[in-house]
């Protein structure tokens, strides 16, 4: 498993991943799962990945060939579903590549992403690409995507994101977000990036990759803890109590 | 779906459960999950359900049939887990009986169930009984069970249950995993049920019953709101900030 996701807001987009990848439950790696993208006054796109490693890789190793291409890719697209397409139909092309050897190993080859950025003076979009190709986009009312793991880390985000959210809210809620679903899930592990990419700024997002034992982690989990013990105290008494 | 939990602490039991239950998105009722059997300073248990609804009902029905038994049943067993044991084969017997029409039909017949309590000085247990029949118990380490959609109420619970809790944080800890999940779940509804059971006490658990609206599970909806916002505003800013 994997955990990743991308939070819309109105100052910018924010995307946050885990860095773990396993083959089973004896063949646990660390990848990450992290792309960024960036011509700076032009365009910015960030690619979360989740899912087989090999099909990940394969999708990775063309976007960056396709670079080079003046038909396709990254730098050609007009917008950003247009990437998200591209992104969906390269993976489509590999998982088909291997479809009918990975049946008889039944091994999956799925994969899924999320895509994200900006185009010149179009608004920020982040896409949700399935591993069947198609996409969907975040909305006003669901202002978040995620790929992987998605349960555990997911109430945090229905009860703090909002259009109106900072984008180091959003990234803070994203770090509680992972942290949780790593509590639970042992295929979600550190180390732990984050991007926050301003509406507008066409250069590369700041990053931030959080390893356990990072300081600012450690103070984040600590003050989590403490505000949810606190929040728990304040809970309304039993009429017996 | 569903979501029930029950929680082990030293101070005793607490069972927690909604009310939805669904076939298909289109026919959606409400149906109690918790079932408590009491013989006063005899033995108390509590069953919770999850899964295929006429399984659960005629597992139900068996269940209180045997009650006049003189050779099996709740009253007739001594110790938890050859109750655990009981239900598991009850529940399979019921299964199998329509397994074959079932696997036509492409219908999931299956269901699991929590069963806790206590039998005279024995220690309190708590049960998870799986579709199969076979059960598990909690521990120390991990001092809840859960049916049904479990990921999105976990965290909380990893966060705020230990051996040590009161009774009350339990039974509220549960409410508010049970409100995180209704959250994320639409196949997860009120009323929500809760039964706090005292060590010892061999005698009616305390039970609560609280839909949307109740004065009480509104309180800790904005409470917990509240201290999720400020345990939020609590959280280290980042070296930019």
């Amino acid at each position: 498993m994997t955990y990743c996701l991308a939070i819309k807001i109105r100052k910018g987009l924010v995307f946050a991943s885990d860095s773990r990848t396993n083959a089973g439950m004896d063949y646990v790696t660390t990848y990450g799962k992290m792309n960024v993208f960036c011509w700076p006054g032009d365009r910015c796109v960030t690619i979360l990945t989740a899912g087989n490693l090999a099909t990940t890789q394969a999708v990775l190793n063309r976007v960056q060939r396709d670079l080079d291409d003046p038909d396709t890719g990254l730098r050609r697209a007009g917008h950003m579903f247009e990437i998200a397409h591209y992104i969906g139909m390269t993976s489509r092309a590999e998982q088909e590549q291997h479809a009918e050897i990975m049946k008889h190993a039944k091994v999956q080859a799925d994969a899924s992403f999320i895509v994200g950025g900006q185009i010149g003076s179009q608004s920020p979009e982040i896409y949700l690409v399935y591993p069947q190709g198609n996409y969907i986009s975040a909305s006003p009312e669901t202002p978040y995507l995620q790929i992987g793991e998605n349960k555990y880390g997911k109430p945090i985000l229905d009860r703090v994101i909002s259009a109106d959210t900072t984008l180091e809210d959003a990234a803070r809620c994203a770090l509680v977000s992972l942290d949780s679903t790593m509590r639970s899930n042992i295929s979600v592990g550190p180390p732990f990036e984050v991007a926050l990419y301003e509406t507008g700024a066409l250069a590369e997002p700041r990053r931030l990759k959080l390893d356990l034992g990072a300081p600012l982690y450690n103070t984040l989990q600590t003050r989590w803890n403490e505000g949810l013990q606190n929040a728990f105290r304040n809970l309304p008494r039993f009429e017996w109590e």
